[in-house]
C-alpha cells in the first residue's frame, strides 16, 4: 500500500468537497487550493474537520495573522515538515515576512531545539520565580 | 549517575562564571539569573557558548523581541520542555504576551503537530506554486 | 510564568464550559470529567474545539471503539505523554483491553520506534510492490 | 559516506542470510522479501536480531494480527516513516484494513499528536481516578 | 489506568524472571538489578526479549564498551529520557567517562539537534562527494 | 515559498562568507566546503554562528575526534537527518570508523529508541543507586 494519495482536482470532486474548496478559497481570498486539501479530499470528514480547525485557529484572534503564520512555520520547521514550511512560509511571506525574519525564525528553531535538550537532559527544575 | 546537577549560586561561582552571570543580568536588565544558567555553570565553556548563542539569536534583529519569545515558547511547547515554556513564556509575558495570545499560541502548536503528521504520512509533494 | 494551569471545577465553571462538561459526561456515559478538559476550560474556544475533534474522531466509525483507544494509547506512548497513556489506557481498559494486550501494544510501540529509525537512517526506498 | 545501502538480492546473499530470507517468506506465507530486510542483510547480526524481534512481537499473541499492524502503522505515521507506513499499511490491508479505517487511523494519529502537546505543555497531572 | 507498574523484586519473582535477573547480574558483574528490568518483569516475554537485545547489542563487538554507553546515553539525552541518561550514564562512568567528557557529549547532542533542524528545514540535498 | 535555498559557491560569495569558507577548509584540512555551509551562507550571521559552534564543540577536547563524530552521527540517525548522517558519517569514516562499527552504532540508536519509549511509557523512576 502506497502511503501517497493523488490530489483530487476541483473538476473531479464531489459537491461536498467542492463546497469546502470554495470556502478555503473564499476565506483566504485566493483562486486555487493547495494539494494538502486535495489529498485530504479522499476522506471528506477529515477534510471538513481539519479545515474547520485551521479556519478557527488561524482566523482573526488575539495574535496578528503574520505572527500566527510565523509560529506555524516554526513548529513545522522544528518537526521537519518540508511541505508545511513551504505552505505556511508562503502564507507568512504574503503577510510580510522578510527573508531576514525567516532566517531569524530558523535560528530560533535551531537554538530552542538545542537548549530544550540540554534543559531536559540536565533535569533542571522550574525556578520558583517562574511559578 | 544522576542526570541532574545542582545550580551553582553566584556566591560560589568562579570569576569567569560570575562574569557571564553579570552579562546575563545586564543584557536582560534583571537582578537574578535563572537556574538553567546556574546548572550549565558546571561546564564554563558550555555556559559561555550557549549564552553567546542566546544573546546573538534573541538580541535585536529583524523580528521584534516579543515575536522572538513567542517562537521560542512555541517550539519548546512542541518539544514538551516544561522548563523552557516557563522561562520563555515569562519572557514573552514581560514583553506583552496576554493570556489569550498564549492560548492561541498553544492552539497553533497543537494543530501544527496534527497537520505535520498528516502531510508527512500522506507524502504530499510541495505544490509547484510554492517553489 | 508557570506552564501549569489549575483545573476549573464544575461549580466554578461558566455556563458555556458547564455545557461542554455535560456533553463530555453524556457522550461518555460517565459522571466526572478528567482534568485535561478542566485545564483547557481556561480557554473556552480551545476546550470547545478540542472536544469537537475528540468527539468526531473517537466516536462511532469504521474502527471499533477498543481499537481506536489502543491506537490513541500507542501514539501517546510513542510520544512519551504519561497523562495521555493513563487516560486513553483507562478508556481502552474500560472497552476490554487486557494487561497482556497492553504489554503487546507497548512492545509494538518500542519495536516500531526501533525499526522506524533504522529504515530512515538507511534511506530504504519504498518497494515497487508497495506502491 | 552515503547513508544508503543497496539491497542484497537472494541470488547474491550468503547462506546465513538466505536462511533468514527463507524464514521471513515462510512465516509470512509470501514469495518475496521486502527491501528493508535486504538492506539489513549488509550486517547479518542486525538482520537476524531485528527479524527475531519482529517475529516474536508481531506473531500470534493477545492482540489479533490486524490490530497489531494497525498499531505499527499508526506509530510509523506518527514518526513520519513513509517506508514503514507503506510496508505495515500493506500488511494491515492484507489482513482486512479498509480505506475508511486507514483514514480513521490517520485522524487518531493526528489528533493524538495535537492533544499530547497540549497536555504536556500545560503540565496536567494524572487524575487520581486513573491511578 | 496508571501508566506505572511497581518493580517486581527478586524475592517475589517467578523462576523464569529470576533466571533473567541472574543473567543480567552475571553478565554485568554486579549484584543488583535496576528497576527498568523489574518493571518489565510484569511481562516476562518482553523482559526476555529486551534483555536479549541489550545483551547482543551492548556486548563485545566492533565498538569498545565505553563508546557504546556514550552512544546510548547521547541518544537517550536527545530523546529526553531521564532514566536512560541516568542508567547508561552510570554505565559509561563505570567504564571511564569523565565529567568533562559528559559535558562534551551533551554539547554534541544539543548542537546536533540544532543543525539537524536547520538542514532538514532548508532541504539541503546530500553532496555528491558524500555519496 | 520554497523551503530550499541554493548553495552559494565560493566564486559568488561575499568576502565575509569566503573568509568563513576558508576557515572551514583550513580547520578541517580539506579543499572543499559541503553544501550545508553554502546554504547557510544566505544568512552570514547564521553561517558565522553555526560554524563558531561546530568549531568549538567538535574541536579538540576531552573526547577524541572519532568518538565525537560517532556521537553526532548517532543523534542525527535518531532524528532521521539523512544529510547529517552522510556528512558526519563521512567525518567518522575519515577518522577510522569501520562498516562494522557503523552498524553497531545504528543498532544502538535503534535499541535506545525502543527502550527510551518503554521506560518513559512505564514511568520508571530513577533508581536511588543512580542518584
Amino acid at each position: 500500500m502506497s502511503a501517497r494519495r493523488a490530489p483530487i482536482e476541483y473538476a473531479q470532486a464531489a459537491p461536498e468537497v467542492r463546497a469546502i474548496y470554495d470556502d478555503i478559497m473564499a476565506t483566504r481570498g485566493v483562486d486555487w487550493v493547495n494539494d494538502f486539501w486535495k489529498v485530504l479530499a479522499h476522506d471528506p470528514p477529515t477534510l471538513q474537520r481539519i479545515w474547520d480547525n485551521v479556519k478557527r485557529v488561524m482566523g482573526p484572534g488575539a495574535l496578528d495573522p503574520l505572527t500566527k503564520e510565523l509560529l506555524y512555520t516554526a513548529v513545522s520547521a522544528s518537526n521537519g515538515c518540508q511541505y508545511c514550511i513551504a505552505s505556511h512560509g508562503a502564507a507568512a511571506r504574503a503577510r510580510g515576512m522578510t527573508e531576514a525574519q525567516y532566517w531569524e525564525l530558523l535560528a530560533i528553531v535551531g537554538l530552542a531545539n538545542e537548549t530544550n535538550r540540554l534543559v531536559t537532559a540536565l533535569g533542571v527544575p522550574v525556578d520558583r520565580r517562574f511559578e
